[in-house]
C-alpha cells in the first residue's frame, strides 16, 4: 500500500478513477472498458478479440476495486498479464452478469464506451438494469481512456520506438532488393516475412504496395502488377511490437524516376519537412497540417493531395490525435503521429512520404530513422 | 429483367428484400448494411474495414434500389466488384450524408445492424433523424443478413470446401516437419508462409501453436517455447480463400505421447466422432454438444471442457449456428460448423481435435480431410 510503489498499469487506473470524479454530468462511480486497446492499456492483459461479436474480457473500475472480467478460456492468461487487477471468471455471457456483478460494487453511475459499445449489447444492458431492483444510469466515457492514451509515457515511447526501428530495417532491406518484374505481392511477402522473422508480433495493417499507376490509390492492396523502371513504388508498412505499432511510408524508384514524379516528390518532401519542423507542444494539429497543404497548395497539386498529414500512433495504428485540416487539437508533450503528406495524380501515379514523430518539450523527434529518402 | 437470370448476389439481395416486407412491428422500406460480411454477402464488394470505427463502405437496399455507398477510396473498387449495386462516393462520414440520402429514396422505416453499429454512431443519425424534417423511424434487422447466411448455397460450400482443404494440406506439411527444439512461434510462422504461398487472402484468425503446458489454454497464443517430445502440441488454424474461412485443430505428439495424454486424446476423438455422427438436419445443436459433452462428462473430465463444441464456419470464421449446451437451434442442410471438442488440464496440457462439417440431407460430410489423428 505504499503509494510511491506504483506500476504503469496502477497509475494509469489511477488517473482513470481521477477523471471519473470529473465526469461533466454525473459522478461515475464505475467505469467499464471494452475496447481492446483501452483493456491493455490499463492492465496489461494482452489478448485479442478476433471479433467484434467476441470479447476476451472487459475490466470494471470503481475508486477501490480494479476487476477484469473474461471466461474460462483467458483465466490464465488474464492472471498472469494482468497482475494488478482480480480476474472474474464468468461462464455467461456479461451481459448477462453484469448486472449481479455490478449489483455487488453498488454501481448507480456505470460509464461505458459508447465508440465501441453495440447499439444490441447496449439495449440488452438498459433493459436488463430496467428489469434490475436498483437503478444504474448508463453514462458514455466520451474516449476517456482514449483521451489518456493520447500522451505517451516512456514505457510507450520506447515501445513505439522500437517498433518504428523495425520497420524501418525492414524497409531498408525490401529497398535494397527491388527489382524490376517483381509483382507488388511478392513485395508485400517480402516485407511480411521479415516483420516476422524480425520479431514482431503482426503487420500493424495490411502492407501497401502499390507501383506506377496504382501509387494514386492512397489505400491500394497489392496486386500481380510487376515493378518497373521509372515508376514510383510505394512502401506503406508498419508492425506491432510488444503491443505497438509503428506505420512509415516511402515512395521508391527502380533506375532513374521520371522527371514529373521527381518534381512532385521534392514537393511532397518539402511538405513533410515543413510540418515536421513546425511541430511542437502548444501548436494546433490543424496548423501542422495547412504547414504541408499549402506547399503542395502552392505548387498547384492541392486537389491531389485528398486526405489528413497524419494520425496519432500507439496501441492502434490509427488513434487520437489527428492531425488534419479539421478538428484542431492542441499538441502536447508525448503525443506520437504520422506526418505523411502525399501527392496522387489519377491513373498516372502518386508519391506519398510518412514519418512517425514524436512531440518533445521543444519540437518533434522523427522516430522513423530518415533513410531511403531522395535528395533530388 | 428475365426472372430466371439472377445471379448470386441479385438473388441473396431479392431475399433480404423479401424478409424486409415481413419484418414484425413495420415494413421496413430500406435495410442499412455495414456489416463487412454481410456487405461482401449481397453485393461481392470485398473491401475489409480496417478498424470498426474505419468503414469502407455499406449497403442501402430498397425494394427497387440496390446501392453502395462508399468514399473515393473505394469507388473503382466497388464498381468493378459490385456490379449489381449502383455506387455513391460520399466525401463526408456516412453519419452526416445519411439522412439526405434517405431523404431521396423517401424512406420512412429504416433497418439497422444492431449487432454492429456502435451506440454513438446511432446516437448521432438519431439526433440528425429528429432534426430533419421528416420522421424516420430505426428498427434493428435482428440478424437478417446473418440468419441468411446460416444456409450456404453451392458456391458458398465450394468455397468452404477449398479453404478446408487448404489448411489441411498445410497442417499435413507442418506436422511432418515438426521437430523438437523448434519454437511455437517458428511453426505458427510456418503455416503462415504456407497460408501465403498457397494462395490465401490472409489467415482466418491468428494461428494458435501451443506446447506442453501451454496447450492447456484454449486459446492461446504463440511462444518462444520450445517442443518437446511426449508433449501435446496443438495446432489450430484457418485461411480465408476467396472470402471464405476455414478453421481446424490437430493435436499431434513428437515421439511416444505420455500415457496421461494418449488417454484424454482418446476420449476426445471418440466425443468428437460421436458429435459428428449424431449431426443430421433437424437435431438440435445443444443435443449434439451434448453427444460430445456426456462422453467427456462420464469420462470424468466434464470440467475441463469449458467451452461450446463448434460454431459456423462461412465469410466468416465465428457465425450462427453456434453448437453450445445453450442456445438451441434447428440444424438444417447447408450449414456449416466446427466440431471441436477439448480437454485442457491446467498447468499439464490439453488436446482439441477440431473438424468442418457440412449438414446434409441425410448427415455431416466433413470438410477437413481425416488426416493427422492418431488410432491410439
Amino acid at each position: 500500500m505504499t503509494p510511491h510503489y506504483t506500476t504503469g498499469f496502477r497509475r494509469r487506473v489511477n488517473a482513470l478513477r481521477k477523471r471519473m470524479t470529473l465526469y461533466p454530468d454525473a459522478h461515475l462511480d464505475t467505469a467499464w472498458i471494452i475496447q481492446p486497446e483501452n483493456r491493455r492499456y490499463l492492465s496489461g492483459f494482452k489478448a485479442a478479440d478476433t471479433q467484434i461479436t467476441e470479447s476476451s474480457g472487459s475490466l470494471l473500475i470503481t475508486q477501490d476495486r480494479a476487476v477484469l472480467v473474461t471466461d474460462s478460456r483467458y483465466t490464465t492468461q488474464a492472471q498472469t498479464e494482468a497482475p494488478e487487477f482480480e480476474v472474474l471468471t464468468i461462464a455467461r455471457s456479461l451481459a448477462k452478469e453484469l448486472p449481479d456483478i455490478l449489483g455487488t460494487f453498488g454501481t448507480r453511475h456505470l460509464g461505458f464506451e459508447g465508440g465501441h459499445l453495440t447499439w444490441e449489447t447496449y439495449h440488452r444492458l438498459r433493459e436488463a438494469f430496467d428489469a434490475a431492483p436498483r437503478d444504474v444510469e448508463l453514462h458514455p466515457l466520451n474516449n476517456m481512456v482514449e483521451d489518456m492514451r493520447e500522451i505517451k509515457d516512456q514505457t510507450e515511447r520506447e515501445a513505439l520506438t522500437d517498433a518504428a526501428h523495425l520497420i524501418s530495417r525492414i524497409i531498408e532491406t525490401v529497398a535494397a532488393d527491388l527489382r524490376p518484374g517483381m509483382t507488388e505481392k511478392e513485395v508485400a511477402y517480402h516485407i511480411e516475412s521479415l516483420a516476422r522473422t524480425g520479431g514482431a508480433e503482426s503487420l500493424s495493417f495490411p502492407t501497401i504496395v502499390a507501383s506506377g499507376p496504382n501509387s494514386a490509390l492512397p489505400h491500394a492492396v497489392p496486386t500481380d502488377r510487376k515493378l518497373k523502371e521509372g515508376e514510383p513504388i510505394i512502401l506503406d508498412a508498419g508492425v506491432r511490437l510488444n503491443g505497438y505499432c509503428s506505420d512509415m511510408t516511402r515512395t521508391l524508384f527502380l533506375g532513374t524516376p521520371r522527371e514529373n514524379f521527381r518534381h512532385i516528390y521534392k514537393i511532397v518532401r518539402k511538405a513533410q519537412s515543413a510540418a515536421i519542423h513546425a511541430i511542437t507542444p502548444s501548436i494546433l494539429s490543424t496548423q501542422v497540417d495547412q504547414m504541408a497543404r499549402q506547399i503542395i497548395d502552392e505548387a498547384g497539386y492541392g486537389e491531389y493531395f485528398g486526405h489528413g498529414l497524419g494520425h496519432g500512433v500507439g496501441l492502434a495504428t490509427h488513434e487520437a490525435p489527428k492531425l488534419g485540416p479539421r478538428g484542431p487539437v492542441l499538441l502536447k508533450e508525448g503525443m506520437v503521429a504520422t506526418v505523411e503528406p502525399g501527392i496522387y495524380i489519377p491513373e498516372m501515379g502518386g508519391v506519398r512520404l510518412e514519418e512517425m514523430v514524436a512531440v518533445t518539450p521543444t519540437g518533434a523527434e522523427v522516430l522513423t530513422p530518415n533513410q531511403n529518402l531522395y535528395d533530388f
